[in-house]
């Protein structure tokens, strides 16, 4: 099964890619390797999760919006390689937690772009992950995601 | 025109690349990828622009602290590179915004940067970006850039 | 003298590189580069330095939890290539402080990581840093710090 595929077994769809919301690029490729911009979560063209974990936001919503930027990752993939088979590997994972102070969660949050990376592409998918939180973020969004793939010649 | 010819034309000159403040190098080079330091908004010896948005500082500000961020990462790209014209495209930049509570006006604020680097490398600037709002910055600096760049062999 | 040879001579062992806490690898290699996850300052199993700079801890035991976490990025390096004498250098460094509302010794703190590496690798070990402070950390951690080193062939 493709990347694609898998992604239809588990009942999503790959979104449009979210365009840049200022004066930068959703995602440059040096060589093999493909950057993207810091991906929120948006969703049908609004920010579909706003608020702190560890006040607004439960740990579950936190996980849904790791995953609603991960499916945003992954349409910027598809736009920089025209095809999701042409992703070598996953790299890097950057997760930035929008939260309240004594928030603890941050692994479990991200685990909602982590397990859905690896599900999507399997061995493929396997990524370092840094995760932080963050006391303030762009536009209220939950979380934000970066990516550094490889991807084939 | 060339970068260094188009940022004269703004009005601007270069900087002296400013010195990293620990035990660290203020940029490597591995590969093609350049990799600067954290740049802060060093200006003629001094931290330019200390505070936080939404508190101490306006967008106004904030944004000409990311300026000056940026001029100081072109200094970097000059030292490691020995002439803008062998930047190939920069690559990424990391945008960290020192803020206070509830504060949302990152883009506009890095912004200042993103422009600076289209406007002097054209085509070649376009970058990725990440924009995370950060509530305690090594020596109070309202802004801390890294850019990385894909240069000449 | 190697790498290994002077972490010894410094009284330092290398310890077990720290499993991933979550859906993701402690280190991806893609080409001549490894990026290691967010790296901790697990010491003996459990997490040895937790809290804020500038509240519960000292710059002292900072200085101390950046170098653990900096023993474990070296665990880390050893298990990507084998040898530590296959890394040819270190790249870029990632700290983040995990501090109470006007922390400003980030440097210092961190300097807990870069001196150790200089130590260590020499002038292989000479890298470009970010450093920021974070409100709130996973874990609860003191520090949290990601290595990009090139590697050889």
């Amino acid at each position: 099964m493709t990347a694609e595929q898998r992604l239809l077994a588990l009942g999503l769809a790959l979104p449009p890619a979210p365009a840049a919301v200022a004066a930068y690029e959703p995602w440059v490729r040096t060589g093999n390797l493909v950057f993207t911009s810091g991906q929120l979560p948006w969703r049908d063209g609004r920010m579909a999760f706003t608020g702190r974990l560890g006040a607004e936001l439960t740990v579950e919503q936190g996980y849904e919006a790791a995953r609603q930027c991960a499916l945003n990752v992954l349409a910027q993939l598809k736009a920089a390689t025209g095809d999701l088979e042409r992703v070598r590997r996953l790299v890097r994972v950057e997760g930035y937690v929008h939260c309240a102070p004594d928030f603890r969660g941050h692994p479990l949050v991200l685990n909602g772009a982590s397990e859905l990376f690896n599900a999507v592409f399997g061995p493929r998918g396997a990524h370092a992950r840094l995760a932080v939180g963050i006391s303030d973020m762009p536009l209220d969004a939950a979380v934000q995601l970066t990516v550094t793939a490889e991807v084939a010649d």
